[in-house]
């Protein structure tokens, strides 16, 4: 399982006093960004050198809970599935200060050669960098 | 069938050179607010006045293809389901140059009280907005 | 004067209550976007076709009064000057409901191409849609 | 002087391929709020608890270098001068891969009280984080 926490940013929080749906889906990208960091170059070496991206291709999360500015995501990320040119991740979003569940996040990511928007193999350094997290489940 | 068109602005588009994909949902989002403009003083009145919100309780998207800058996403709302306090839409994306699928939506809203942050009975005005966009499924 | 009027959305306030003051800047931009829709393929043509973009060098804002969520931004653009590459913008932005300055803008422009990031010459078209709204000053 | 690097994030690059000019404001507000990180409880405490918030009133920027996905932000604040009631900043952005100078930024907030939003005297624990980064010109 990989780790990551995020802080909830001051203009991440809507008019209705709670982070903006939308962006706890941007957390979930930076957890993916941030697993990627042990790939050579990072994610931004992938996609600005190596012209591969990771589009999502579904995506399917239940919130339980808010998040407030002055809260922390602390996020967990496993790999579900991994395939020829996808992968599933399951994340499960907590809110630091209470443990309470605040989301549960399933995404399925198409590794893509950015030149031509088509799908395309995991490079190998990138599958090894996944299968580290992947988990079987029950 | 409630219709919204949305054009992707300059810094909606990513690196990898197509729209982020949580702001697709941001958009998704926009078509809701929209609807809710005939709501007497529209979404805004609800939120800042009534202190009524709809938090987005789950959420399952299957995107199809990418917009890119310059593209409009064309959305279609319905209703497929309303209950006590909560609301079902499903939302189909196309990409007005070619009507291409872009992507495929359903979220479940949540009636909220903004104040205790707890589902609430649906306003009767908000209702009827709401059944006019109502589709039986076959 | 070239006027265009941006409505609040829900997720542009922040956790203050209040537009979060970067995105009075994105407004600003966006009313350069609108000023330029009258150049054969708007915007985005120039961006991605003709590869011409426009960013920014220098901006000075003096903020009067906020938005929050309900409020429309008024903005009014003028061209205060133009030169072979570079162009001053003026924008004056009130709040629709009670008509109080909000914020008074002044962004200057390099006209720039994009495969090189080094400034160019306007072209012919977009220059003349810029000069549509040149004001002399006293 | 304080220091802070912030990391080009996938989703802040625009269509151009350049980060989008407003969000390098929102970096210069996340140096503000790590700055803020050592008055008891951080910068959520202060606005959510004790209701003070730090509008922005004046902002003046220089934009001498793009930065792309890949690029981090190296910023340097300091403190020109602390009044009453509001504070001067001055940040310099650098590029991290090649120290080129990428923004110049005069920053001026307003200690203000969220309920009223009327401006306020600076609370003396604020006032004394701000002091240690003073920098006398000369």
């Amino acid at each position: 399982v990989f780790a990551y926490a995020r802080p909830v940013r001051l203009e991440e929080v809507d008019a209705a006093g709670i982070v903006f749906f939308p962006r706890i889906l941007a957390y979930c990208h930076d957890t993916v960004a941030e697993l990627l960091a042990s790939v050579v170059g990072g994610y931004p070496a992938l996609v600005m050198e190596r012209r591969i991206g990771l589009p999502t291709v579904h995506v399917e999360v239940d919130f339980t809970a808010p998040l407030r500015f002055g809260d922390t995501a602390e996020i967990e990320l496993y790999l579900a599935r991994i395939g020829h040119s996808s992968a599933t991740f399951e994340m499960n979003l907590a809110r630091a200060r209470d443990s309470v569940a605040v989301a549960r996040v399933r995404l399925i990511c198409a590794c893509t050669d950015l030149s031509t928007l088509r799908s395309t193999e995991w490079p190998s350094d990138v599958r090894q960098v996944l299968l580290a997290h992947l988990v079987m489940s029950a």
